[in-house]
């Protein structure tokens, strides 16, 4: 059992979302078993081929469509859709229009793998 | 990097969940960094009060209301609202009429804890 004061809140997503405007900028919501939750917004068609060596990636739609594609294949994502992007697999994801995204990943992911693009961000804010 | 063919094939939830009708039966629609996330129905105040020794748990309501409670307090979540129950916190949740929830947490999670009831699954269904 955890002693004391256990801090826990509910996140509204649709709140947390209305709380930053930045495209390709994730906000992490919340931390758990080491992995992240993360809320993300994309606009247009700025990253790079890249793959995580140590870590699967989610990709949940939560509003507009994103298209993922990978080196055999590719789909197009809509709201209420996830995809799971396994490690090692070389993967872009490209937003139709402005899309909103929910990641489920290792804390230790960088959102452009072991590429630097103009979107890479060494450091995240966190909504909660 | 992965060799050979990778599956990689996208999740629609409203159409996972058109699949199954039980209740508080997680069903395992995507495995990834030890971790698993699962879509169950609720309906009923059947969850007995336990807690999870190594596993944080995460609650995302899709639909419907679902009431956590905790030692210290309680949320109601609405649609498109999370919470994470850390691990070692005595908690149980009460559905509010049918209510559709993702998962995510570690694939050793036993749904009740280190608690028997009469809704214990020891194996859970996979839907993809």
């Amino acid at each position: 059992m955890r002693r004391g004061h256990v801090n826990i809140r509910k996140i509204n997503i649709e709140s947390a979302f209305s709380r930053f405007t930045e495209t390709f900028s994730p906000k992490i919501v919340a931390d758990l078993n080491g992995q992240q939750v993360k809320l993300v917004r994309a606009e247009g068609d700025k990253v790079p081929w890249h793959s995580h060596e140590k870590e699967d990636e989610m990709f949940f739609v939560l509003d507009g469509i994103l298209d993922i594609l990978w080196r055999e294949g590719q789909a197009e994502l809509h709201p209420g859709e996830f995809l799971v992007i396994p490690k090692g697999t070389l993967h872009r994801v490209v937003p139709k229009g402005h899309v909103k995204l929910l990641l489920f990943e290792p804390a230790t992911t960088q959102h452009t793998g072991t590429v630097r693009s103009e979107i890479t961000k060494d450091k995240l804010d966190r909504l909660a």
